[in-house]
């Protein structure tokens, strides 16, 4: 028989600081660090693990972050010096999306779905040697929420799967709270150490500027005529599931299929995704019997998630990562979504901009186009000089096969491979065309014609959801900046 | 570049029945499939699993089940009819206890401690080819809760960790919901099938009887004194956390603890484990600032879990796994246990009776000891003619290392390796004898001398919550019986 000795008591997981992480978590040359950006444009942990990273001498870590935005620049002196020899992310905005365009990596970037991330974490495809979790609040023990403290953000959807999987895991807070923290987000039993900052962000960052609705004549066309092809495909019923992306034409056509609800009497089962102030006012309004958040974007969503026990919390893996048990986005009836190029086959880019270079990244977007019933992509028909509507996408983010209908201000094209919906809708005297029309309609207003796509070094490579590569990018040529 | 299809819509999780999710599962002789005790008596899952299970003559299968009641007899003929071969779970009760005692099952039970199985099953020592979960409310998906429905039990900390690591995952309900459940519990993530049942229970059946104080003088004394011990070690200040287990005395010294929080203005942070009516109050009463809950014992606790945002839930990992990262018993100040019997090395026997015969097994006991800075064992000298306290525990459940204080009605004896906590005692002028002491009381007080440990064939192993096997049962006597 054996023994075993009492343990020490309640094992304080709190250490001096980033620099003891860092050695605690062991991480040596080539490791794999992963961050999480609920923070957004706000984060401060990405910035100062990096630092500490770098003052301790350690090359070629590749940062796994879920999205990478202009606050994080320095990065780009990490990259520069070769601390930094790898980044993948959901979403690269900003000056490192800028530095791994003009070739700056060592190896290229991986862009990412976010379901396609918790998906190759969860496989262990992406390994994580320590994920570093920005932690609104934490107790000694690490466990942690999003809704307490200076920099409450709301649901953290995104590092619960980087703290499920990863080999070490580091809670990083500037509000330590008594043991238990409560609500807990993240479990102790996830988590190694707990750094306390004097700050983990600025609050005034976490609110995006992408989160409002255009204010623009055809932008706001385009919204409305989003909630008509919605109507008209039937979904307006008891139990409609919606989602929509963070840009303006989107929240605009959120606002007015929250009219035609009000309208109707409809009672939706869920909003699902990035949650916004509009998204919650529809839960409160009896619009939508739940709300799944998998990141709230404003502060009127941090509110409610932390008082509404029906503004449910999901985990980037329930949100979106593809397999065979489903995910939240395979019960969305309807997504509406962005674009930066739309091309004849449907395909969609959100990842380059009209001069090739790195600016986004699917983030939700190929998710939620592959799950919904109806994915609807807005697109005004140019950008400034240049035509949205391509023949052939720059960069592909999300396959034509998953993109059921393309509106822009000019009128609608369907999708080949839904003659019935197309029927539906040319029925309800929507103005359907064909995309070969929006092509044309898009060229004639451009006052260029599209750029051709550059050859050249691969800079990053596009991976979708499922872990395939379907596009890469090439370095952008020194002309375009 | 890849164009991939569109998936299905609604992947709709809903078999036929039983048989079919078995199909399903794939299951083949020699499985091991999971079940958690939250319906605890009243639970009719199992039955209904393991029926179809033998209608589809599958053999040798092992059920790994959390706990086993009287109300799972139906599983003594599975094993008589070499359906189930093998047999493991943190406390077995009733029938199949009696029947693994009389050598019944092919292989030696295996018993775990709550954490220690939860250790077992992230580790993958513990393979699960299928965990059926009971679950109270399930939409088709596979989201789960149990606050809703005909059977609410409340918190579902068990299963939590089979459907995290079970090769496959059915939901089995009598309440199915629409999509999306409301909690969620379980996410659809870790599901792959949902059966639905007219009942997945008995609700008389899911309070036990063994959550009532005990009215008894004896027994009160005890438990008088045993929150005496905890005051006398200073632990009575704000923070202060508690545990006790579910048995009439160690119910009886809650309810005494609470007397003293209350005069002595402290709040506490926490009460874990299994929860009931009497920890509601004491959160009710702001005597703690939350509770953290395992498994609801009561109905009271069972409504406090629905809608207090204070009454947290924990998974059986969180709650009690051995390792490097902590559980919450690590933050426990104080515990207080029940035993069959205690020897002179403070080692405590919860796991068979004084005949020698299979009548429970640690589920937390051994985890909470391990953990809680102050472990307090409570119990009487003899059980009718029978002494508690004896020279060697015919098995050994808790290691006496982990045990700090042992109370009875005549007195209490302290863990010599916890010298300075008996001098505090003594200084209170509690009544502090010798374990020495306390084995002479009781063989005075008893009416015949311990029974000696029976040899013969292993029919159960007890493990460790570390993975050891620490002792192991031998093959009841007929005489015995």
């Amino acid at each position: 028989m054996t023994h075993p000795r009492k343990p020490a008591r309640r094992p304080n997981k709190i250490l001096g600081g980033l620099d003891a992480a860092i050695d605690a978590c062991g991480l040596r040359d080539g490791a794999v660090v992963s961050f999480h950006h609920h923070l957004r444009n706000g984060d401060g942990v990405l910035n100062a693990v990096m630092a500490a990273i770098a003052r301790r001498g350690l090359k070629d870590v590749t940062v796994a972050a879920s999205s990478l935005f202009a606050v994080h620049a320095p990065l780009v002196r990490h990259i520069e010096e070769g601390t930094v020899g790898g980044v993948s992310a959901g979403f690269i905005a900003g000056p490192v999306a800028e530095a791994i365009s003009r070739g700056l990596l060592a190896r290229p970037a991986r862009l990412l779905t976010h379901g396609g991330r918790a998906r190759a974490i969860a496989a262990g495809e992406l390994v994580i040697d320590a994920a570093f979790v920005a932690a609104p609040a934490a107790d000694p023990f690490g466990n942690l929420n999003g809704v307490d403290g200076p920099s409450a953000c709301g649901a953290l959807g995104y590092p619960q799967v980087d703290a499920a999987h990863a080999k070490r895991v580091v809670a990083v807070t500037d509000h330590l709270v008594p043991y238990p923290a409560c609500p807990i987000a993240i479990g102790q039993e996830c988590v190694d150490f707990v750094v306390v900052l004097a700050s983990i962000g600025e609050a005034a960052g976490i609110v995006s500027g992408t989160t409002r609705p255009t204010g623009e004549a055809a932008g706001l066309a385009i919204a409305a005529l989003a909630a008509r092809v919605i109507e008209a495909a039937g979904l307006l019923a008891d139990g409609f599931s919606f989602q929509t992306g963070a840009g303006g034409i989107s929240l605009a056509a959120a606002a007015e299929v929250r009219r035609r609800m009000q309208a109707l009497g409809v009672v939706g089962s869920f909003a699902s995704g990035g949650i916004t102030g509009q998204h919650v006012a529809m839960l409160e309004e009896g619009l939508f019997r739940t709300l799944l958040d998998v990141q709230c974007f404003d502060l009127e969503a941090v509110r409610s998630f932390a008082r509404d026990p029906r503004h449910l919390a999901m985990s980037a893996a329930r949100y979106a990562a593809p397999g065979p048990r489903g995910a939240v986005v395979d019960a969305l009836d309807a997504v509406i979504l962005g674009a930066t190029e739309i091309d004849r086959d449907f395909n969609v880019n959100v990842t380059t901009g009209s001069d090739g270079v790195l600016m986004g990244g699917s983030g939700g977007h190929a998710d939620t186009a592959a799950g919904a019933g109806l994915a609807i992509v807005t697109s005004r028909l140019t950008a400034g000089a240049n035509p949205k509507l391509v023949e052939r996408v720059r960069t592909l983010t999300t396959p034509g096969a998953t993109v059921d209908v393309v509106v822009t201000e000019a009128g609608l094209a369907v999708n080949p491979a839904r003659g019935e919906l197309r029927a539906r809708l040319r029925e309800a005297g929507l103005p359907v065309l064909g995309i070969d029309e929006l092509l044309a309609r898009a060229a004639a207003a451009a006052d260029r014609p599209a750029s051709p796509r550059a050859e050249g070094r691969t800079v990053a490579e596009v991976e979708y959801r499922d872990g395939s590569v379907i596009d890469t990018i090439p370095q952008a040529r020194p002309q375009a900046r």
